[in-house]
């Protein structure tokens, strides 16, 4: 690393006033309670965690951040690697809880090669596992006795499960499958720790029992020898290469050449085959198994708002601590502005710093409504444990909402993760020239997180099931048989007012905003299905308004969540009666600047008026700004993600951003190791032989 | 690198139909003549151009592309060197032109360490150097004896060029000035080729005489020993670290201690010092300085078009050769549909292919409106030359327009760098999964461009350029002092027309689709002007109404722009009455797409009624992108990017998506090197020593 400043540079100070100065400015200026406000985020018990979490990790050598910016893929991958052992090492020593070693990864901030064993393998396992296939493989998979990943999507196959290529043939004579890639397009490819780490695989395959196909069911295969770590015969295994971020994953490619693996090895809670028979036996319990991508989902829902708040968290505080122009209208004497001031940034800014708490709030609604639920299906599906349980009927109530459930699931993970990975990047743009510099901590942060809008349902994708749920919905409104949740509600108020019109006073009332969002996704709602029942357009011509359908249901959902988390009595005993007015004011901002950018579709459905809109845009919306703006700070460190975690020159919570820019450059930069020679007629890089850069 | 895959591994083919057939298939099924269209974008010399330099860098290993995704910047930043060493070697050798060297800079694709040192600094000493000065600096610099950079933006300024800290101020008693950096925030930041590769430097300092400030002045300081190329005393200067992108950059940080340099090295062509008495000397042609930028941003308006067509070509391909699903409505029979068939791909890929087009014209436009005016400035400035040439009036003629000029350029280069940039993430994510592999050519182009929505004026900033002029102008008209120009005309019709309304027949006539897009300008300026004049409201206030402002003027200027070049005899001329058709439609795709997005602002001023924008979407639209979708794959093929630019797997003209995905990470992949040990309780990374990738 290159040697340190002459003091005359170290003398050197940033013109004043200082960042630490405006940042102790901002805090003093705003009377929120930032613990309390924590604590009804994150839990008391979450914070804590944290902390200890923290205390642990950054003293380590070994997770040391400073050159995660510069090094090349080889040696980011086998530094990951060596964090994710790490990490497994602490977390038996000191027996950590599932909420520990997360709270762990989420600090250390880098996806690992661990990282689909730990997630994806075990749960596949244990949840399509039987009892005699969880002995065989997860308990030693989750002693990392066998390393594993979860091989679905393939070359040629994503978003089409149904479409896999990869074969599973039934042989009932030896009572084994084969397991075969016919082509090339067949091989397995994206698949998370498959590249260099795992020894063994889920793979999703066609089964095949005497030449008919019975669809995509997961199999065990072992890839890899347990000693020599070489691939098995017959198996092509590898990395991906590089990728525009994730890049300490190693994403593999996998090929099999006819493999014989034994009964056993295909998961066999939900549906299996008879080994005397080889008959198929059907899924018991098909639900269930619809419900965990529900929970993934609503998992992704509620860490959007976590993605967004690094992203917001340091744009707001460099934005207060950077200085640029005077204020066009002020004294000549008034010196450089806050960037913060000015109306141009807030209203990028401080919509996202609404919609992280909006999409926060919203995930917690949606896994606490996912957990409910789930405990009453599985209570009425066992009644034999409780004589007295609910029945049938119950069941059918359980799983009409688990499909609202589902069709929610969708829609909000496709605008949550598209907010929150856009959102990153509007902050990065907010940051001007040095929201370009890997020491923003936002760029790699973004690109590691985007694979999220296309994995576990890409959001263009998804969009299609929310608007199949409400164009079903709508027909049994219609026919009378609705079911009985907020989406019929909506329709059917719709329905009743339509030939009255709506008049919701969005300015003045909170729940006729929340009103006037449903009132759009109703009239939308209504007009597909005239497009598609009544004109009989083809589906592929309704896909655009089926995008812009479920994206309004899915920001009506986000509307209502927050609103009933803003009114709700937890939220008014943990925090005093400001912060309280503080967080309606957020609410509205999210909900008006949203309904600001909608326009169209909120007047064409006569939810508000033209001059509504202008008094949204114009006076509403700027007012919110200036009546949050003082605030954005504390808002953004009641958020307390530790420093640490950031990994931000901007968003410090010092505030010393120039000093922490300078030093990172100059001394944790190897490129200020090598010396040029910059003349052409010179093919030698180097002059002499330049000190060798020790990373 | 690793080992050849086995042969049964090596049989395998993707499953059919080839990509190389469904190309086929799109190239027979479109009757346009690429090669005409192709010179009227590009011109039968610039094709010839690329040719000759594709042929001459291919196949020199020194500009070898499979590796730039895997390396550390430390190697990343020798390479390019390398690469900019070779290229200018063999620009000697061969005696390029500057089109010459620039198109062989553009099919390597990335920015190289002199890259600042043959645009910035050899444009500045050129353009702002007196004839003794060409001879001292520019002279050796053209000759790469000395090695220059461009260094304006401080770690504390950038937009605010006036807010400079460096100082220079100038010491009568020796002749001499002292350049000083007076705080940690004056170190010059960002400076392109600075890094590790610069040996001297133009440098923007606050030029102070006799204790007064005269504002920024150009000084040419040296920063490096030439022949040790180490640092000369009291400089400080280094490698400002890894940045999203622009990585084979070295961007440079500098500071000075009292370095005096002397007289002659301030850029004297339009202000100077006189060396005896210490007097300054005025700028004598402020205007034409004025112009520089103008042209600056005019090429990167142009350029966007390009940009853009990289992705674009790259999604649509790609779109071409995947195929994922089933027609919902389709028989049972038809296999999967191509993902380019799907109204949801094509309504995020057609408007952008119909964008590059139209900023591509639009950047011509701009160009060429340009250098007419330039040329007339200089005739009328220099009337001594051309006894009987233009007089003052035509001077001022000329200075109205380069105003307009100036406008036009900074409200376009924000719009044109913003649709580029977002753009290229929309085509990444329009590619699903793969198109997260660096592989994709996507990701990295992306990141390496998105500089230039912050650079040469930000984005956000510019745009309160345009609205000053707009007010301006407006005013002007008011009070019946208008310049005679396009900006006067429409806010003229406008208020013509007002009392009567609009009313525009944008779905049948072109003509009118140009007016709509005018008269929101012309609304948009009243309203404005009214906040501002008449309700006395604060710029800050009506930072986000300039923002909108600016936005639509640009908009409208591309619509016109594009209107006229495809209604132009030339275009008439040199295509045939089916492409000229084509490029009606993608016309009318990019006015009346933008329209429907920007709806509110056209209904709100009464430009076209709401049916009207109802139509739009459900109609015109869908129609357009029908009548393009055939011609979807020659449109991007007359775009004549070779495949060596691209360097995308998913890109490739002969749509061998699959089979390059497969190679490149099987075979280019130096992390299949690798043999880990997958076990958390062995600290060791890899399993005995696995033998080394070579790079």
């Amino acid at each position: 690393m290159p040697s340190p400043p002459p003091d005359w540079v170290k003398a050197l100070k940033p013109s004043g006033p200082q960042g630490s100065e405006l940042l102790a400015q901002e805090r003093a200026q705003s009377n929120i309670n930032i613990d309390k406000l924590s604590e009804l985020l994150h839990t008391k018990e979450a914070l804590d965690r944290q902390q200890k979490m923290l205390s642990l990790l950054e003293p380590e050598k070994v997770f040391d951040k400073s050159q995660n910016h510069t090094l090349g893929r080889v040696e980011r991958l086998q530094r990951s690697l060596a964090k994710a052992k790490r990490l497994q090492q602490l977390a038996e020593e000191n027996q950590w809880s599932m909420e520990e070693l997360h709270a762990a990864n989420e600090l250390i901030g880098e996806p690992t090669p661990y990282g689909l064993h730990a997630s994806m393998f075990l749960v596949t396992l244990r949840e399509q596992g039987s009892p005699e296939q969880h002995k065989l493989f997860l308990e030693r998979a989750a002693k990392y006795e066998i390393i594993g990943c979860y091989a679905q999507t393939e070359l040629g196959h994503g978003s089409n499960v149904r479409g896999l290529e990869t074969t599973a043939i039934w042989n009932q004579e030896d009572q084994t499958f084969t397991i075969n890639s016919p082509t090339l397009t067949a091989s397995k490819w994206w698949i998370g720790s498959l590249g260099r780490t795992a020894n063994h695989a889920v793979v999703m395959a066609q089964l095949f029992i005497g030449g008919k196909n019975f669809g995509p069911h997961p199999f065990v295969v072992q890839v890899r020898d347990l000693k020599t770590h070489q691939p098995l015969e017959n198996v092509y295994v590898g990395d991906i290469g590089p990728k525009f971020g994730y890049n300490t994953m190693d994403n593999g490619f996998l090929l099999f050449n006819n493999v014989k693996i034994p009964h056993i090895n295909m998961l066999a809670r939900f549906s299996r085959i008879e080994k005397e028979t080889g008959k198929y036996i059907r899924p018991a319990l098909p639900s269930l198994v619809y419900g965990t991508l529900t929970w993934v989902r609503s998992n992704i829902v509620l860490q959007s708002g976590g993605v967004l708040a690094r992203g917001v968290t340091i744009a707001t505080r460099y934005a207060a601590v950077r200085r640029q122009f005077q204020d066009r209208d002020a004294e000549p004497s008034a010196g450089e502005n806050q960037v913060l001031n000015y109306k141009m940034v807030q209203v990028r800014l401080l919509p996202l710093l609404a919609s992280m708490y909006a999409l926060h709030f919203t995930g917690r609604g949606m896994m606490k409504l996912y957990q409910e639920n789930q405990s009453r299906m599985k209570a009425a599906a066992s009644p034999g444990q409780n004589s007295r349980g609910p029945g049938p009927e119950e069941l059918r109530a359980g799983a009409d909402l688990l499909a609202d459930l589902h069709a929610t699931s969708c829609g909000l993970k496709a605008l949550a993760s598209t907010t929150a990975g856009e959102g990153l990047e509007v902050c990065r743009r907010a940051c001007g020239g040095h929201g370009y510099s890997s020491y923003s901590g936002i760029g790699s942060y973004y690109a590691d997180y985007l694979p999220t809008l296309t994995w576990e349902g890409d959001n263009y994708m998804l969009t299609q099931q929310v608007a199949r749920y409400l164009l079903k919905s709508a027909r049994a409104v219609l026919s009378g048989k609705a079911a009985d949740n907020d989406t019929s509600r909506i329709l059917k108020t719709y329905l009743d007012r339509r030939d009255k019109g709506a008049s919701f006073d969005v300015l003045e009332e909170d729940k006729d905003i929340v009103e006037a969002f449903a009132w759009r996704t109703a009239h939308l709602t209504f007009e597909a299905l005239k497009h598609r029942d009544a004109e009989k357009r083809s589906w592929n011509s309704l896909l655009v308004d089926f995008w812009r359908l479920s994206t309004a249901h899915s920001q009506y959902l986000v509307v209502r969540n927050f609103y009933e988390a803003v009114s709700s009595p937890e939220l008014a005993q943990a925090l005093d009666p400001e912060t309280k007015t503080l967080m309606h004011a957020l609410f509205r901002l999210y909900a008006l600047h949203t309904l600001e950018r909608e326009a169209a579709e909120f007047f064409s459905s006569g939810a508000v008026t033209v001059r509504q809109i202008t008094l949204t845009r114009t006076t509403a919306v700027m007012k919110l700004l200036d009546e949050i703006r003082p605030h954005a700070i504390s808002l953004v460190d009641a958020w307390a993600i530790p420093d640490w975690q950031l990994d931000s020159s901007l968003g410090r919570s010092d505030g010393k951003v120039y000093e922490d820019l300078f030093r990172r450059a100059s001394q944790e930069n190897p490129v200020n190791d090598l010396v040029f020679d910059p003349y052409p007629w010179n093919a030698a890089i180097l002059k002499n032989e330049a000190p060798k850069s020790k990373l």
